[in-house]
């Protein structure tokens, strides 16, 4: 096992995160610490940072030295970003911070900092194709991701803090000085002369988490959930007009906004609105992950591709974490896919839903880490609260009641959850509830004991022959408990030889 | 680590229980399987066990055996308990289960049977005295325990199958079948000469735990626990008069009544309500614990004495079980109680009120182990679902929201919950919040840098007297920004020096 404190220096905020990455590929996030320090703020007229900031950021590297040194890091990796990129006194800081400190700053180039963004996108979205928007204070990311690789990527000297003042200093009133910046804005975008259309925006840094956040209370979003929160373009642009014509004494009456991003904001929402309008993005998912997770992608895969799968990956990353008999988690998905597979024509559900029940199917258990007793319920808890990545809000929260049902028959869906599961959802979960609970009864003995299932559907009723290593009477008896709820979803009848 | 699997064979069902025990002495439960296999039931005329039962008894120990040879067991241990013990054939049901399954079945005298319930009552609830009481299919245990050691015991040779049955077989309305049998259990009660009054019940066993079920379903109770739920004893009395006013063939509408136990729940109640009679008993705790965790404490004790501290070794149980900085967690809980000692004329709060804090204190930081972020939310689940014994299920709920305020200061109390909290218990929470929050700051660097403090109490201020390794600026800053919810709740302005 290696400890590892990542410290990103960005020009609005500096942050750290410690992580354990274990042998197996897999990782923790341990503390994660950030403080509002603004070094990219008042640049001093020959262009150098300002001593006072510069004193308020060595301080906090000299706190975060210590909380990696109480928790004994094997190494601490300190990147920074635009704010000393285009500092005057570029090198004299990381020479200051050093002496100080014994830390030892990279500064990334633009094209570095868009390329772990990338990184942690593809490691963390099972989308194969799409732009990518890192707005931070002083720089702004574009990437085009196609195929999962870089197609394009460009880094902009501009960011929530740098558009913010220009929004201040533009002449007229609000609308007219939204509108120049918003033109100057889309005549960058157009000179980088490869930004795609109609593409999924994703969207990384703070203040993509505090507009989610915004809108979440806006809608009364039911899950705590940050990642992959998806926003429609049109929700963007009401909460861009919301800022906009509130007073800045105002906004922090606005409810999720930050009070340390109230000032700010505008210029944030000023710039992902013109790209929306730009490149005709009507879709955006918001990214919990960005360039310090690139960094502990980079650490953890020593590889330039991403992980070939991000939800098998976070599914892996999660079981290796927690206490978990993988062998019997494997087998049942094992039967789980099995019979999903076999049963279309009964359940007639999307096959994109596998993945749903994979992630129910694997994690059916874990709940067992917390509690053996009601251990179906702390299951799924940990499914919805652990960073599984690669399926939507509402598949996650689909495959935690699945998870749920694996000893019951009734899913009990709770009703601040009926926004986001509607009647549909509901049935679906129903369904592969029912297959989960099949497959778990099938391994009964968790000794891998029916090693093959195959279906033979008829007209009334589905007869499962099993494949068995021994006598198969006992999960023979256990599943036919289950043919009740069968008959009830599948309208057929049980049989099973 | 040693894996254990231990059934118990009652006259009623059948239990496996597996369980990992660790070399800190910590054990966690990993499984926990029960079947209704009722051996103590259709005895033969000349007292011999039915074939039928056997066969199904033997039946469910190849597959209890099956499951602890998958998760590959150190060590099986089977004990039976009255059916056995009472049945003419004895000697050779455990003969045939030996021959066929390999497994040594142990029939506990119901002295030992009353020991071991004993002994997981004394390792799982606080109290130094009380009575207890299990009642199983055909055997009922009584234990008066006395400063945690046992005063006296007996195992009577009727249970829940057994006094249904009398109560089925006597004469007139259910009023006058009723009276006969209570006035029979009381009479044996009588001549035990021992039975304590006024003391509080605990109670051991599925009976009990069913009714607490009923009971929660009627008072619509906020959780999902089992340990340790109080029932008034007036409230037994009236579950007690809805199942006998209720005709068999109803019975299994009434809700949270288990269908495995309807036709014998009258005779657990009957029972229990003659104990609360004869005894005048107004106090009943459910306990989640009994004969097979009895078992697992002498395994894991290897010690006639029961542990010190009930609450600490949980705690510490749990500790072991997850992933959790315990140096961090032991320093934030010593200045915690510090602070709570100290500040006692300042919160006013109950002395007892101390062990919520160190179960918050302990466990801030347990929900990390699901994950960092949100992690308050999480150390408020898992204090709630990780069989923390030795505090009422009111202040666990306490600790766990003290917790979760751990890095804000809004407690946002459930709605659902404002059963069991009431105003006072949310100004201790709030209080114990604010605590909690400093003694934190004050291990901000998780280093033990501030080895100690003290406070002076002054009519408008308190002035935390930091003592520390280093300088402690940094920790005084973190601490500062808890003033305005220190000024709030305690009326004081803070101060450090």
């Amino acid at each position: 096992m290696r400890i590892l404190g990542i410290i990103d220096i960005g020009s609005n905020s500096m942050r750290l995160v410690i992580v354990q990455l274990t042998d197996d590929n897999s990782y923790r996030i341990i503390d994660d610490v950030k403080h509002s320090v603004r070094l990219g703020k008042d640049i001093l007229p020959n262009g150098n940072l300002h001593p006072i900031r510069m004193q308020r950021a060595i301080e906090t590297l000299q706190f975060y030295k210590t909380l990696c040194d109480a928790i004994q890091t094997d190494q601490i990796i300190v990147v920074a970003t635009e704010a000393i990129r285009k500092a005057a006194n570029q090198k004299e800081f990381p020479e200051l911070v050093y002496s100080l400190t014994g830390l030892a700053v990279r500064v990334l180039e633009g094209e570095e900092e868009a390329y772990y963004d990338y990184f942690s996108v593809a490691n963390a979205f099972a989308m194969s194709e799409n732009l990518i928007m890192d707005i931070g204070g002083a720089s702004t990311e574009l990437i085009w991701m196609k195929d999962r690789k870089v197609r394009n990527m460009a880094s902009l000297p501009f960011g929530t803090i740098s558009i913010s003042e220009q929004l201040n200093q533009a002449a007229g009133n609000i609308y007219e000085k939204e509108k120049t910046v918003t033109n100057a804005l889309i005549h960058t975008f157009h000179q980088l002369g490869w930004l795609p259309h109609g593409k999924t925006l994703i969207g990384i840094g703070g203040s993509f988490r505090n507009i989610a956040k915004i809108d979440k209370k806006r809608c009364a979003y039911p899950l705590e959930l940050s990642h992959n929160y998806y926003l429609p373009g049109e929700r963007l642009q009401d909460i861009h007009q919301l800022i906009m014509t509130t007073p800045a004494g105002r906004r922090k009456d606005i409810r999720g906004l930050s009070s340390e991003r109230a000032d700010i904001i505008w210029g944030a929402t000023t710039a992902i609105n013109a790209l929306l309008m730009y490149c005709g993005i009507s879709d955006i998912y918001i990214s919990g992950y960005g360039l310090r997770e690139g960094i502990i992608y980079e650490e953890i895969l020593h590889d330039l591709n991403p992980v070939e799968d991000v939800l098998d990956y976070s599914i892996n990353n999660l079981m290796s974490n927690i206490d978990l008999n993988k062998k019997h988690a494997f087998h049942v998905w094992q039967l789980s896919r099995s019979l999903f597979e076999q049963l279309g024509s009964v359940h007639e559900l999307n096959a994109s839903t596998v993945n749903v029940l994979k992630t129910a199917a694997l994690l059916h258990d874990s709940g067992i880490s917390i509690s053996y007793y009601d251990h179906h319920l702390h299951s799924f808890y940990i499914i919805l609260n652990s960073q599984i990545n690669g399926l939507s809000q509402q598949e996650l929260l689909m495959a935690a009641y699945t998870a749920a049902s694996h000893r019951k028959n009734k899913v009990k869906v709770d009703p601040a959850h009926k926004g986001l599961l509607r009647e549909q959802e509901i049935n679906t979960i129903r369904k592969l509830g029912v297959i989960l609970r099949i497959a778990e009864s099938l391994d009964r003995r968790m000794n891998d004991n029916i090693s093959a299932v195959d279906c033979l559907i008829e007209q009334e009723v589905v007869t499962l022959k099993l494949t068995s290593n021994s006598t198969h009477e006992l999960e023979a008896k256990e599943t036919m408990e289950i043919s009740a709820a069968f008959l009830k979803e599948f309208g057929r009848r049980l049989h099973i030889i």
